[in-house]
């Protein structure tokens, strides 16, 4: 970057839009992990939309590349500038541009932290239903280019299912306007779909228009012992029915997990009285007052499980919730852990469970299958703690052969090697082994079109 | 088309896969309205996917233009050959491919027709919602090629959202193989998107996978008198929360339609004691047991209404719905007519309904405004009856300066000029008057990404 790029750049950017302080830049090149490590010179902080569109037009003139970055949380390295690229953060461009209650619907800006916006949503009265673990730091922006899953899915899809409209700054800089908040329009290409999930590589999301919902007024939990996974499968059907679909969380847990949690987690203890090999926490919330506690009841009586109990409480619920939510720290505190963020249809979750678990335990005997997660979306937390009394740093030194396996896997059942967490760096170079060269080639034309001098983002998601 | 070109054509499709018959390629070149008409010496009829892939791969080769068509009930003229194009069939591509009930998916040829797709998740003991008028002869490939929506857009979505995957033939020949069937997967540009809605213009959709849903067991339905648009806005919240989001159709008419639904169909009568200047055709379902009646018996008590009565019996039920379902009839029955297709969000129809009327009839005094449909998607039927004893064909004559009238004010709204018929060739020239000069390039970029020699459906919805 020449003196006078950088004069111009930091001038679109306006007095307080710029940092070239390494140390306010530095936790900006850092993933929070401290996994992905990166450099830079320049953060810029715009402020509007009309400042976005003119350091891209100056970027894109100058062959200049940016990272766009919202609350840098994600997993995959998407937001880390590795080759000293200029951070572009969209964090001061966190205003709420409208809220509209009849038409259940609200506008935000894209470094809008997602607690934030959920917080907004409840001020109306009304949900805003993408939840994850991130939430407190995660932007709404960075939540959309990466199409973000987390806990709610099951209930209310994706963050590409929640969005009505969209503002993104192309890479020349020219401003997209697609802030409808229609429920229904049918006039030509759905532009806002290309860059839902596209990680900041085929232009930069500055505002969203989002879908709301009625507020949950009764909520049912229940903990339930069954036999295998298969029988979750055929619960998750049954509580469906008997809900009508109003499933919010439909999670599993295996008594290895389980075991983990009571072992390391101060204050739990086991719902049942005696020990099951897979457990599911099935949630069901509504805004009308139905008795879902009566449905839950009814559907368990008559469906092929061992035990279960009903939450008759909200502690009781927490305390249930507390066993899913604590089990990956139990599995950490536990020791090393290999772990795959992964999807297969709802149906083949058995299938895949019983072949990856062998395919994996025949090439690390003694690892530790802790397997749970999100089965109601048929994404697993496919996780492995080393073998007993086994050494830790050796067992993570198998992390790419163990990856591998798991993903062939995935691959027969037609599944996802990336279900929630997105490619970034991380997966980026496995794509070819799992996407035909035809689907491969187009997503190189779409970044091509849409960046064709490659300044967003590059290297993320796509291979030139 | 040289004589060879037309010889591979043929070897391409098969022996029963073509037809150069004018009586046989008739049906195909008319719409079923009259409304559009085109011409075309040769039908394709290919029955699998590699069937399509070898006529496309020799269309690209020859610069030969194609029009994939489905069932042919488009209402925008986007199926036509205008200019002599091959018209591609997928009626013969009818295969249901897998139903996998756990996961709640179905697989199936682009030519199914709807209402054999509905029948067969209906048989596996699901629901397929999408469900439209063109039902019994439209094809699902139709269907997501024009992104369609119908009466249940407001529980369940346009198309767009009932599909998982998609097989897609590219215009040089190429298949896409995006037929997953997964709740999460993050793995690249989501490329399915890039075809629903594209009517056929940007690769020919040859299989989709399909979400399916749990049935409806039980079913609530209102027929409401009030005051004003406004209050059926209110009441949409009202009835939402009520029954947790579980409302399936939100529909509203106007007394004069209901009168010339009285007037005009016989057996059909007022459900209510006295007139009221709007009405509002309200249905919940639920595959769970919950009482819905008395959800809507509360929530109605509470409401801003003048009357209101729940069907007590599906006969009940469904005479409400013959006023709704026969006031297009009705309306034709009165005379000539003036409609659009527009959208505007929920919250701003009230304010559109009385802009957009006083505008056409300070144009056309004395046009009867006849406004009705699905206010839940903020999607109206805005129809204008010619004037009482009036010139039908006069009026008729002043459609486009009509149409102007509404779609100027539509757009003032921050609305749709085609909610759910699509543009086809009927509203491309419009579409430089309401969209950003970004937002059409970026439609052409696309076009010239995917189908760089103009080969499938030239003409439609962008101008080159």
């Amino acid at each position: 970057m020449t003196p006078e790029t950088l004069a111009r750049l930091k001038a679109a950017a306006g007095p307080k839009g710029f940092s070239d302080d390494p140390a306010e830049i530095a936790p900006h090149v850092e993933e929070w992990r401290g996994k992905y490590h990166g450099h830079s010179t320049l953060l810029l902080k715009p402020a509007t939309t009309e400042e976005v569109a003119a350091i891209l037009a100056i970027c894109n003139e100058t062959n200049t590349a940016v990272v766009p970055q919202g609350g840098n949380t994600g997993l995959v390295g998407g937001q880390i500038p590795f080759d000293g690229e200029i951070v572009l953060s969209l964090a001061r461009m966190n205003r709420l541009r409208a809220v509209d209650r009849a038409a259940h619907t609200m506008t935000v800006e894209a470094g809008m932290i997602l607690a934030h916006v959920q917080k907004a949503a409840d001020e109306a009265g009304l949900l805003f239903p993408l939840s994850l673990a991130a939430e407190g730091s995660a932007t709404i922006g960075g939540n959309l280019s990466t199409n973000a899953g987390g806990v709610a899915v099951l209930r209310y899809g994706m963050a590409r299912d929640l969005v009505l409209g969209l503002e993104v700054v192309l890479a020349d800089g020219r401003v997209l306007d697609l802030l409808r908040t229609l429920r229904k329009d049918n006039t030509g290409y759905d532009l806002k779909q290309l860059f839902i999930g596209a990680e900041g590589t085929l232009g930069v999301i500055t505002a969203a228009a989002l879908k709301l919902f009625p507020k949950p007024a009764v909520r049912a939990t229940a903990f339930v012992a069954l036999a295998s996974p298969a029988a979750a499968v055929a619960l998750l059907g049954r509580m469906q029915e008997a809900t009508g679909g109003l499933i919010s969380a439909f999670e599993i847990l295996p008594r290895a997990g389980l075991e983990l949690v009571l072992a390391h987690i101060p204050g739990t203890r086991d719902p049942l009285a005696a020990p099951s090999p897979w457990y599911v926490l099935v949630e069901a919330t509504s805004a009308a007052r139905f008795d879902l506690d009566a449905a839950f009841e009814a559907a368990l009586a008559e469906a092929d499980i061992a035990d279960a109990v009903v939450a008759a409480s909200d502690a009781q619920r927490a305390a249930f919730w507390a066993l899913r939510e604590t089990m990956s720290e139990a599995q950490k505190r536990e020791g090393a852990s290999i772990k795959h963020d992964v999807s297969v249809p709802v149906s083949a979750i058995p299938d895949f469970l019983t072949q990856a678990t062998a395919a994996v335990l025949k090439a690390v005997p003694g690892a530790r299958p802790v397997s749970f997660g999100h089965i109601g979306d048929g994404n697993i937390h496919f996780n492995f703690s080393a073998p007993k009394d086994g050494d830790g740093a050796a067992f993570l030194a198998r992390w790419e052969e163990v990856q591998r396996i798991v993903h062939d896997v995935v691959h027969d059942f037609g599944g996802s090697i990336s279900a929630e967490h997105g490619i970034g760096v991380q997966k980026r170079d496995q794509l070819p082994r799992y996407k035909s060269e035809a689907e491969l080639d187009v997503m190189r034309m779409m970044k091509r079109m849409l960046d064709p001098r490659n300044i967003l983002n590059p290297g993320k998601v796509i291979a030139l």
